[in-house]
């Protein structure tokens, strides 16, 4: 069994995979994470190998306890992978976006995919048929439009994510939710017109923690899929353990 | 003459008017702002009537200042104003945004109006042509998107605007600048076509400090006035001082 660990910006993620299939999951806080993932570990004894991809703030005590628990491949940017990396700065590209096109070149052999992750940031990554990786885009995710008017502004409240009652917000609030809301619905609808614009046969997956709360307002064909970096994780690990890299 | 003062979250605006005619108009920092106010009310010594207008920070000194400086109207949420407001939370209505309603009632009697103010905060307007305002929206300006993503992530950087090359950016800036600026033209678009969708022979206003930067990338049919919450401040004054409210 395989040990799958996400450490992003706000959440820290774990899962255990046997082959393609996750067996368990399990969500927690960068600040608790110690004592969750003993017990985590505890749980799974015949975890053989592990992968790690972390964008986020770990301890070094965190990370040392985590590099001992099993065989631990440590994802950075010069991990192999089974996509051609054609990004201007490749020493920059976010560990979470190549475990995203690992997915989507794992999960839709011979396709155009856009991943579209809504987490802390929204990301949004392309591949080709040919397993050829191009760059994509980077905005603030739903939390954060509602953390920055709060933190930013004099006096606009801090408001927990709501889905709008219209487009026209009839009190600061309702401005608020339809605002930030629609802004990224018609943000993620934009774009995806813009790369069928561009990309013929488009498959498009959204992931990320908010991809449930906006998927039900999308008009556009998406695919949901909120484990998609963890199966791109897994799919890397299980690429690293292949005879592939051997010969 | 009338002075118009603007204290928005991140800039204060001083303009002269003469009548319906803007005459000066000068944007500084709120840091230094006593010493450029009185340079600027010194070249101006036939102002007679004044109107303020604050969302921002200015201290209690500052404050007193511009009071003494002449016959001042203080906006807030229960200076009359020529239209009627069914907001429902009308005491929690930002005054800026009553100052553009005024202008878009002001400007284009008889018509449906969408303002549409880009600075610090996105912020989105609707008025009928019979003069009722209901509401809309407000979003993380150009400017906060870009704080967002590097204040609140561990590793982006904190980049000026600029217009995307495409869609695909290859780099991690090329990335942010186009989930940020095609996210908010997306955005802006994406709300255009709702509100035309419920409103016919809709009139849309583009004003605010991005607004010079957005609309040339922009789409739709779009005015822009980078004075138009001025021109509003300035139209609340007059409306004040008119006969109108004697009787």
């Amino acid at each position: 069994m395989n040990l799958i660990i996400d450490v992003g910006n706000s959440f820290v993620k774990l899962a255990v995979f046997e082959l393609d299939r996750i067996l368990d999951k399990k969500i927690m806080n960068a600040e608790n994470f110690l004592e969750n993932f003993k017990k985590f570990i505890e749980k799974h004894e015949t975890i053989a190998k592990g992968i790690m991809s972390s964008v986020g703030n770990l301890t070094q005590a965190d990370l040392l306890c985590i590099k001992k628990s099993c065989d631990m491949l440590v994802l950075n940017q010069d991990t192999p992978v089974p996509f051609s990396n054609l990004y201007a700065t490749p020493k920059s590209l976010g560990i979470d976006r190549i475990a995203l096109v690992c997915a989507a070149v794992h999960h839709y052999k011979n396709k155009n995919v856009l991943i579209i992750d809504a987490g802390t940031c929204i990301t949004y990554d392309f591949v080709t048929s040919e397993a050829e990786y191009f760059g994509g885009g980077i905005s603030p995710g739903l939390y954060l439009r509602y953390k920055a008017l709060n933190n930013y502004t004099a006096k606009l409240p801090l408001l927990s994510p709501e889905v709008p009652k219209g487009v026209v917000g009839d009190s600061t609030k309702a401005s608020i939710h339809s605002g930030v809301v629609f802004g990224i619905l018609n943000e993620i609808e934009g774009n995806v017109l813009r790369y069928q614009d561009k990309y013929e046969d488009l498959t498009i997956i959204l992931t990320g923690g908010d991809s449930e709360f906006l998927s039900k307002q999308l008009k556009s064909t998406i695919f949901v899929n909120s484990n998609f970096l963890l199966e791109g994780l897994n799919s890397i690990l299980q690429y690293n353990l292949s005879g592939q890299l051997k010969n």
